[in-house]
């Protein structure tokens, strides 16, 4: 299959040169503020799936952003892939800490640098590049159908009702989805395992102002002092989270399945190096790939109250808040789990303090099996592309919808992500290197043709 | 003594649109963008000096911002009284709850709503006015300095080298100050004792860039949790302060001294309905009273860390900050107690953070005595004006400069000061009661001639 790599070099500027286009359209799906950037994010979107090959690319009102939906429909007797992605990206803050533009996309050190570079406009567009090589060599044996939403970095408030209402239509044998790490640049490996999220924001309230520190200070209780209490007793002495409850549905992992995942290549120095940490922190009895990989966890994603600005301000808050997302194994529920800490973090706030818990959104964990078909066709295609088979995974990080798929639909997922952890997601100077981006687009191809022959036999 | 009360209400509206245009002036030393306006209310308070019958009124420069000298020499042989006030304000966040703009005054329900309408202007501008009186009615029997400093929200980094400096020119027989409060519109009070300041700020790192909590979250370090944890450590079950040595210095306040404090007029309930809280805390063994007047206390003033913008963010943050006042009593050193502060801190700090502790301000605390002639002074100019002897309290408030006073000038300082609990200083809708404005000035201008006679026995 020559003919996909001859592809690639034939095109690469342009393929960078399209994507690049996308990169430059700051659909930061958090901020109200950029709701017109997601309609430009999914006119971009419609516009590049009609010129790689598609039959028809509409555009989907939402009662939050809008979902593109394209299809490209060969035989009915063919196999169907559903490739689902998103358009929305993470803010950027703190903006200061960037070295170039987040949404002005540049190429150095061989890397993609830009706000989506990799999470998730990167990793999608390889699967329309991929999808164009097909279909413009006439070799696609599969039918095809894209669905990219816009609000995949808030939860994904609305697309399982979407999915709901267009079953019939989604139709398909897999969810292709790109929008993972893999291990390292030379060793693929696909994710077999994703965590749940429960996203929590509290409010704790002292005097109903803001209050002299000096005048009040020692009579009245300081609402970030509480809030401070109240967050560290989430925690006890061995790391472990203490809401009572929540561990109870947490599936004990085997011996041997521990030391399988004991064999992936990993180096606690060179991890340790790369994150700029003298020493790793974590849950007692657990390795560091266990931690992120098989336990839940709880950590503050911010947290802020009184004076935050220039010198010294003398203040007794009247308000502190904090959001702190809970990262869940599967089996956790995670509307239990949200329902535990709003009751536990009640129960454990104190007379003279007001709380208030508020939901932000959450997602089931969810575990792909590695003997169905897409996996064996994603291991040939990777074996093309990397000379390697794709080691399974267990991500700590969550992406909510793929549970939803599996509930509403009745499709698993195939989660072949091409990003490195050096990628920076969700950070300050967030990348993608231009080899992953290329690689990717060759190994989505040979998955195409390979999934083909799977579903034959 | 007549002619004073006359006076007062022949010009009670220019007094009142002269401290208009000083309110005007956005004059917030802890804001570098505001430089400007200090040098606008200094010009101000200039103008107002010279108007008032000052002989001279001169802005001298500091490394920081400017101090306003004036003074009226008018017997050698007369007893001479140091004005100390401030023309700086804090800032105004939030700015969403205030009622009106904090930089455009308003008359409402009786009072003055602006920023520094009685921190410090208003209650600053009162002095400016007795002066005034005194001087147009031939009565004054004092010689009158006035300095007024422009840094006083921030810690007066800079007032003491300039008094260190100006010795000479600032002898007098008694500092006189309204930067406090008194006990209710009906029960005058004098400030005996003010609390230290020892003011830090705590940063917390945990990785070298913000993380995805998903990928990362559980194998790292969260500084925010560490940080929650850091100071929730700082208060022990009794809600003592940790710090070995803390206490050490605290002087033992006798239970007949204890006794008679808890004689003063002080309802509980309408305290904390003032405040809008369910429930006092504090220190046990101590009753509100004591908790603000005879203890040291520790509260964090500001505290911020990763995402706090709308909606959820999955961040693990790199950084977690926060600001912390201690407020201190006399006989603790404020200098001790920030290293005490840093030393333990630093000591607690886990292995797998960074932290670093930055000493932002302090000052030590003061106490005055009741039997000195300046205080006999005021208790004739209360009476003549309230009906009533002033009680003397503790303040739980701190102005550090006080006692940098008394070190390098060795004079005392009388705290006459006309604010109420409900002017909301510090914090958003800050008001003055026109009522104690006009008191004040009438209490002031007594007072300047009951000092030349108790100075004269």
């Amino acid at each position: 299959m020559d003919f996909i790599k001859a592809y690639i070099d034939q095109n690469k500027d342009r393929f960078l040169e399209e994507l690049f286009g996308l990169l430059r359209i700051p659909s930061v799906s958090s901020l109200a503020d950029h709701k017109p950037d997601m309609y430009r994010a999914a006119k971009y979107w419609k516009k590049t799936l009609i010129a790689a090959g598609a039959d028809k690319a509409e555009l989907y009102e939402t009662p939050g952003n809008p979902v593109i939906y394209g299809e490209k429909i060969i035989d009915p007797a063919y196999p169907t892939i559903l490739i689902y992605a998103h358009m929305d990206v993470m803010p950027v803050d703190p903006i200061n800490l960037w070295n170039s533009q987040p949404f002005e996309p540049e190429i150095r050190e061989g890397r993609i640098w830009a706000r989506g570079a990799d999470d998730d406009k990167g990793q999608s567009f390889m699967h329309a590049k991929a999808f164009e090589i097909m279909m413009k060599s006439g070799q696609m044996k599969c039918n095809i159908k894209f669905m990219i939403e816009g609000e995949e970095e808030v939860g994904s408030p609305n697309l399982g009702a979407w999915c709901e209402a267009h079953k019939e239509m989604l139709r398909a044998d897999i969810i292709l989805v790109s929008d993972t790490g893999m291990i390292a640049a030379d060793t693929p490996s696909i994710t077999a395992g994703l965590r749940g999220l429960a996203y929590l924001e509290v409010e704790v309230t002292g005097p109903d102002r803001d209050l002299h520190s000096g005048i009040f200070g020692g009579a009245v209780a300081n609402p970030a002092n509480i809030l401070a209490k109240l967050i560290a007793s989430l925690h006890d002495e061995k790391n472990r989270i203490t809401i009572p409850g929540f561990y109870d549905d947490v599936i004990v992992v085997s011996d041997t399945e521990r030391r399988a995942m004991a064999e992936a290549p990993f180096n606690l120095e060179n991890y340790k190096k790369a994150i700029g940490i003298n020493q790793e922190w974590g849950e007692e009895g657990f390795t560091t790939i266990e931690r992120t990989g098989i336990r839940p966890t709880l950590d503050v994603c911010g947290m802020w109250s009184g004076y935050t600005g220039e010198g010294a301000k003398t203040v007794l808050p009247s308000k502190a808040y904090a959001k702190i997302s809970m990262r869940l194994v599967p089996n956790q529920d995670y509307k239990k789990i949200s329902s535990l800490f709003e009751a536990y973090f009640l129960k454990i706030a104190p007379p003279y303090v007001k709380v208030k818990v508020t939901d932000l959104h959450g997602g089931q964990g969810y575990v792909a099996p590695i003997d169905m078909p897409a996996w064996k066709a994603a291991d040939k295609a990777y074996m093309e592309t990397f000379g390697k088979l794709p080691i399974p995974t267990r991500s700590g990080g969550s992406i909510p919808i793929i549970s939803t798929f599996e509930q509403v639909l009745g499709i698993k997922s195939l989660l072949m992500g091409f990003g490195l952890e050096s990628d920076a997601i969700h950070s300050p100077n967030e990348n993608f290197p231009l080899e992953n981006f290329y690689k990717g687009i060759e190994t989505i191809a040979h998955f195409y043709n390979h999934f083909a022959s799977e579903m034959k036999k």
